[in-house]
């Protein structure tokens, strides 16, 4: 059964528009948007799957409603820590999120996101369009290894929800009312 | 003095980029960046020049601090109301304000909105650069009108300081002290 979800699986593709500076992210997951949804907004699941596998997350804020602020730090083994913050314009429960992001780095190339969650029937498709003020940032982002990071937390996200199904089909199994 | 001080304004430049999905908004104040910046966040101060002079504006939200929120509502004297909201990124104090932008009507069409201060020596200069995800969107909303709208704040914000530098003047007299 894991084996055939896994063959399922989808890529995600990273495309940089040719003449806007936008980035647009796009991937299915093999779970109903209201799944898929509070993966992306509730923080105790945001910390296991954002970002790449060879960082460890440190969440300080994750207030994911209209109005809220998120701060979030990505910490190599080294002890090298890279923090970023934002602040929620909308969040429409399973549809849409629309951030600010930047990079605590580079705190003045801050960047609009766009994510919409649309129901694919079980499954869910994912977009998010990150929006820059320029092709050179935008492309300065990319150049970032964005692309490994951004993947890696997907392959993560599938994993995290695999397993939140299994959990859910052992909770549902006539043995557990025994 | 005062046809004086209205001889030097400045005009609202308004400017759409032919290749990026912006509009970069210039104007010089005849005020420091301190006040200038308070006239930008302090909402008793925005509720008295921000937007077109036959409409009346009410402020339901201005928390301008990183973080915070906003929402007014522009009305018609026929009692049309246009409501706007976001969310501040970042407000830091007499430099630089980043901030989401939407109308009531229009809530998926968010833009991003960063407002620059510069101290040209007692004068202030103001850039605003709203970035938004297409072209289309752009052009759209340099045609609902919104040039003459933000003309006219701005003209009302000169009348605004002016007000307050003559009233700070009077302050200082030395017939107050009598």
């Amino acid at each position: 059964m894991s084996t055939a979800r896994a063959d399922r699986r989808d890529e995600t593709r990273i495309v940089a528009d040719p003449a806007l500076p936008t980035i647009v992210i796009t991937r299915e997951f093999e779970a109903s948007p209201e799944r898929v949804f509070r993966a992306y907004t509730d923080p105790e699941l945001v910390v296991q799957w954002l970002g790449p596998r060879r960082l460890t997350m440190r969440i300080d804020a994750y207030e994911a409603h209209s109005g809220g602020s998120y701060r979030y730090v990505h910490r190599e083994d080294d002890g090298t820590e890279y923090g970023f913050r934002g602040v929620f314009h909308e969040v429409r429960r399973d549809e849409r999120i629309v951030q600010t992001f930047a990079f605590d780095g580079h705190p003045d190339g801050v960047s609009l996101e766009t994510t919409l969650f649309e129901d694919l029937g079980g499954r869910t498709r994912v977009t998010t369009t990150s929006l820059m003020y320029s092709i050179e940032a935008r492309d300065s982002m990319i150049r970032s290894g964005m692309r490994r990071g951004v993947s890696e937390g997907h392959e993560r996200l599938d994993e995290l929800l695999d397993s939140a199904t299994a959990a859910a089909r052992t909770d549902q199994s006539p043995t557990r009312k025994a």
